[in-house]
Order: C-alpha cells, then structure tokens, then sequence
C-alpha cells in the first residue's frame, strides 16, 4: 500500500525505474490533493458568522467531497495494482500455441482493468471539480488561493488520468470498448476544462 | 515535517481546517511529484540498448532533476512553516502604538517570507518542466505517459505556487519587492504556459 508510505518514500519510489507507483497513481494523488484543498475551503467557511447563509450547502459539498477524496486515495494504489497484472500477462509463457492464445487473452483482460482505474479516477475527480466555483466564490475569502489550487490539480488529476486510459486503450483488440472509453474521456476532458477556466483565468 | 507524514495522513491534514498545509505545500508536492515522474522516465531509459545515444544526456537530466526534486520535497514543508510565521505575527499583542507599529512591520516582514517560498517552488518546477520536452521526445516510448502527467503536474505546481505569491504581494505595503516579485512570476507562468502545449496538446 503506497499511501501507508510517507510522502518521502513516494517520491522516491515514484522516481525509482519500477514502473509502479507511475503516472495513473501520481493522477490520482493529485486529485486526492485537490479535493482536499476544497474540503479544507469547506472547513474554513462552515459555522462562521460572515458566511451563515451557505453553511448548510457547503457542509452537503463537504460530505460528498470526503467520499471522492477516500475514493481517490485508493485509486492511487489500485492503478498500480491494475499495471503491474498487465506486467504480469506479459510475462505469462508463449511456447506453445495454446500458451499464447491465453497470453493474449490476459493481457487483453488486464488492459481493460488498467484502462478502467484511471477512467474511474477522471470520474471521480470531474466530480470534484465541479464543486470548485461554487465553493472558490462562496467560501472563506481567506481561502480563494486554495480553491485555485484545487482547481488545477483536479485539472492536473483528469488530464494525468486520461493519459493513461488512452495508452492502455491503444492496446485494446475490443473496440467496442476502446471505443466507449475514449468518447468518455473526450466529454470528461472538455468538462474539466471548461470548469478549470471558471476558476482560474490561468 | 510533513513529509515524514503517510499520504494519508498528509490529505486528512490537508483536508482539516488548519490553514496549514494549504495550497503553497500541495503546489511543491506537484511539482515534486512530477519531477519524479520524469526522473522514472529517464530510468527507464538510462543503459537500455535502445536509447544508447542519449544515455548520457539522460544521466545528465537525471542529477538536474534528483537536486530539484529534493528542493521541491523541503518546500512542501518550508511553504508551511513561512504562513505560519505570517499566522503567528498577526497575533502579536496591538495594545500600545509602539506594539502596532512592530506588529505590523513582522506581519510585513514575514509576508515577504512567505512570498518567497511559493516563488522559489515556481522558480524550482519551471526548471524541471524545462527538461520534459527532451525527455518526452527522447525518453522509453512506452514511459510517454507518465512524461505527459509530469508536464500537466509541473504546470499545476507552478500555477499553484503563482497563486500563493499572489495573495502573499497583495497585502505587502513594499510594492518595489512586490512589483519585482510579480514581474517574475508572470515571464514563470508564460514560459511554463508554452512549455506545457510543447507535451501535451490538452
């Protein structure tokens, strides 16, 4: 588990030629970082005099934002989970014509999981993201640098995420799959743009 | 330290509604982040037969990259610590004229600190994306992912710490250093800008 690991022992991991942890699982932290920079917002305008009137909202926002950043934050160690089977078929024997017929088939197997996490991780992050106006232009005026902060590092996670579905997509023998995954990617890429500039003017 | 933290215990403190770590902290674990992704890269490239001519480059881009990472990991906690000195100023005791006066000119002084720290990690990040274009093109073909997530990491670890020197200048009554300050950090986010859309077209 990775993220029982200091943030110390990541980096170096990260920077190792081990291919685990890599960009899938550095997505996911990002997102996991930017959801809870949000969280913190929340935090820091909830039950204040001066900002009464949207408590209650952004507690909901709150909540539902601690879900995304747990999810996140497994999505760092299931990439490298997802990875290391495609690793893993690759190593499988391919001597005889029977060996590499199941060859394939697990590669092609662990190809759609290791395609699926970070998909699921650009979900979970354009998810996050779009709580972001809201909370940057109604939340403690203290705040505003971290909830632009939040804002490209979920741009950072989504974009990150996206990258690693499509390499592992371009393996795909389905097509259908690939297929639905990248008009998937393409409508999460465009939103999470679009709600980036709401924030940040760059 | 921070950085001793788990991940998790890193995102549940960034989640609190303790001002720190903020959003300068999680803008050096980006950078840090992404400058390992393209340390990994050139791991992953270093010695093999396939990518014997530029090896050397490689090895060279790698020490670069290892100093930058380390910086980038001690200003995750360095952003920390300068915000809390400007946290600890303003409660200084304002009583007497004479402790006004030298409660205003440590709030002023640490302000200038804590500026500081978020332009030194731009400054930092912006040398490491400097080198993702090289490697990107040059680099293990099937590491090319992983060169992308580090370019759109670098890009928010800049922004992000852009941000912070930006709120930290707005309340500094010096306008030459804060006029200087954010001269650079505009030529940062246009080079850092264009660097970017060399790796990634979105």
């Amino acid at each position: 588990m990775f993220i029982e690991n200091s943030i110390n022992e990541f980096i170096e991991e990260l920077s190792s030629k081990n291919a685990v942890p890599g960009g899938g699982s550095a997505s996911a932290l990002s997102s996991s970082v930017g959801t809870s920079l949000i969280i913190m917002v929340t935090n820091l305008t909830i039950g204040r005099k001066k900002y009464v009137e949207v408590s209650d909202k952004m507690q909901e926002i709150k909540n539902a934002l601690e879900i995304n950043r747990d999810k996140l934050t497994s999505l760092i160690d299931e990439d490298s989970k997802g990875y290391s089977a495609v690793m893993d078929a690759f190593k499988l024997p391919k001597d005889t014509e029977e060996e590499k017929l199941a060859r394939t088939q697990a590669i092609q197997e662990a190809l759609v999981v290791a395609a699926s996490v970070p998909l699921e991780i650009a979900r979970v992050s354009l998810d996050s993201l779009k709580y972001v106006p809201y909370v940057f232009e109604n939340g403690n005026i203290n705040a505003v640098s971290d909830a632009k902060v939040a804002a490209v590092m979920l741009r950072s996670g989504i974009l990150g995420a996206i990258y690693n579905v499509e390499i592992n997509v371009d393996s795909l023998k389905n097509r259908e799959v690939a297929d639905k995954y990248i008009e998937e990617i393409n409508k999460i890429r465009e939103e999470a743009l679009r709600i980036e500039k709401e924030v940040v003017n760059v």
